[in-house]
């Protein structure tokens, strides 16, 4: 039997994810969201019998084995934590708190109760182009491109933040451009199996205002970044993410990776393939599947949405059958919090970069002292 | 009528340039070559009546009262000037020589025969698209875009080196992409007319061999360039330049410029706009106009073709019909030496920045004093 779910956010993901769940067999037993008003009106629209604004009262819930945390960043961490706990799963939207102490707390929790499910919702990682560029560079193919010496990942969007002012909007949150840098982040480490070991980037946050967001408050998270990285055998890494003035709603997205004798590149859903040699690409795998429920009125980018969806699909194949039991195979290529915490650390260089107008190492934390500076964050958390 | 025309260079350009030139109605007089059998295989193939290895045989020629340098580019500064010198008109490729104090020669010498012309040969400021986006920019639609905040230019193709080695894979002689990206800035400064203060740059040189380089001379000079730019008034200036493993032959591009209000972008020689609260873009300028004459076996871009060819048209129009006298006007937006100076020192400082680490403040260079390194220099291209 599948586990009962419980959500914690409300909103715009709340409202793609629990239809997708339902779709898959899971059962939303409860819905969380930070004021009962928020609560009330997520779980009315997606027929949810309870709602709180309490986090106990969902994960003390005996129905709920599963939790799914799409709240604000800096609650992850906590609800993650209490989570693990008192023995339920967990599956974390990105990112994995607000920095790299609270992604340590979150892997140290992981560590210390291995029979649960821990996982970072990194959706890119299950969207079908990009498994099969994996197992191109890994297996049978090896050697197809040579040795990967260069990747470049290109994504525009319409526009990163909300309609109602929310944590997107605010860069100490975690917001805009540096979650998308995230997913970036960790999409490199999935296809190359390599870590950074130093970055460079620029940060900008052109929009400050939008037609509903115009009032005291202000965006300040960026929706602009340039970024590059090393990795550990030297192959190098440069991103591009823009967000402003494409049409609202465009999405588009092209990852290339670049061997001594030929190119991988992912273009939308679709893999192609240069070899040394070739007159031009072939198509490897051309994406036809489509979604079967309506995001069209939908902020996340489809293949976002899509990736969610079959991570879903992962999830109900790693429950299996079988009550209170669960197998890791289905499971085994998503994002670990050990990932979330390698993500946070270079999102952090990244920001440190964008400051210092120098090439930064990307440092591991290994240990979580409360500093000055994340308590007074944290008091101005509490008035958002 | 128009000038009789001497041409320093052979190969690849000389063959697209001669017919170009004899196309608009300009006399090629002579042809110079690094040595009598390249000089004698280019006059053959072209059918020009003199060729030599001496560079006062052409210059001193009552017959030829333009030249157009397209030859190495440590070459570019000593002809230029010795041109000038003898009341030669001037249209020197890129680069304006290897350095800056090559530039500052050059600049020095068109200052004091203001009455010649002296011109960088940067045809991409011809493209009709470009033209039209400066217009677009500047003109009757200024304000359409909004303040420009950002630009990003995006160039690929198949390869940037010769079939036979020559300058173009030397990185100390200004070969690979470093002479791609002088191209770029001087686009930049040309659309915006703003210039770089800081810059930031990644040179790699993944193309070390071909199948016909690849004896004791190998490829030194870098085929990827990643930089970064920050103007004057602040706006940002992205640029990735990819030239490997894409299909020989293959070239693409796109410059966007990004506006408070809107974008205008340039996908090949094509303009489209997009303002604020449109759903998509518009096509400003499409380009349908064909090249009169064959260049599929060039390994020059067609883009540059073009604008090559546009720039000889505008050259005509400048000497117009009256002998020994020339008009600006049609010529006034082509590079000066002034531009080629600027480019030289934005190159500089993105070499230094990609030894560095780090962003580099661009330093123009208003003397020229010969210094040890650049002896040695000297004395190394003595022997190519």
């Amino acid at each position: 039997m599948l586990p009962g779910v419980g959500v914690f956010g409300t909103g715009e993901i709340a409202n793609v994810l629990v239809p997708l769940l339902r779709e898959k067999g899971f059962e939303v037993r409860a819905i969380w969201g930070r004021t009962l008003k928020e609560a009330k009106e997520t779980a009315t629209t997606q027929n949810v019998q309870f709602h709180t604004n309490v986090i106990d009262d969902v994960l003390l819930r005996k129905d709920v084995d599963l939790v799914f945390i799409v709240c604000q960043p800096f609650l992850h961490a906590e609800i993650s934590v209490k989570a693990l706990g008192i023995g339920k799963h967990v599956v974390c939207d990105k990112p994995a708190g607000l920095h790299q102490q609270d992604a340590l707390k979150m892997v140290r929790a992981s560590q210390y109760y291995p029979t649960l499910i821990s996982l970072v919702n990194h959706p890119l990682r299950f969207l079908p182009a990009f498994t099969h560029m994996r197992r191109c560079l890994q297996d049978e193919l090896i050697g197809s491109i040579g040795d990967v010496v260069l990747m470049d990942v290109r994504v525009q969007m319409g526009t990163l933040f909300p309609e109602k002012y929310n944590w997107m909007c605010d860069a100490q949150m975690g917001g805009g451009a540096l979650n998308l840098v995230g997913s970036v982040v960790d999409l490199v480490s999935f296809l190359l199996q390599q870590q950074a070991i130093r970055v460079h980037g620029v940060l900008r946050s052109y929009t400050k205002t939008t037609p509903a967001i115009n009032g005291i408050r202000q965006i300040t998270a960026p929706d602009f970044c340039n970024f590059q990285m090393e990795l550990t055998t030297g192959t190098l890494v440069t991103v591009a993410l823009h967000s402003h003035t494409v049409p609202a709603k465009a999405f588009s997205q092209e990852v290339l990776i670049y061997g001594s004798k030929g190119h991988l590149v992912v273009r939308g859903g679709d893999l192609f393939v240069l070899k040394e040699g070739q007159p031009k690409e072939e198509a490897v795998y051309v994406d036809v599947q489509d979604l079967h429920f309506a995001t069209n009125n939908s902020l996340l980018p489809r293949p976002y949405i899509k990736g969610l969806c079959k991570m879903v699909g992962a999830l109900k194949e790693a429950f299996g059958s079988k009550e209170s039991s669960w197998v890791k195979a289905p499971v085994s290529t998503a994002a670990t919090f050990e990932d979330g915490l390698y993500v946070q650390a270079v999102v952090e260089a990244i920001r440190k970069s964008n400051e210092s107008r120098q090439w930064q190492r990307v440092q591991l934390s290994t240990d979580a002292p409360l500093n000055h500076d994340q308590i007074i964050r944290y008091a101005r958390m509490s008035t958002m």
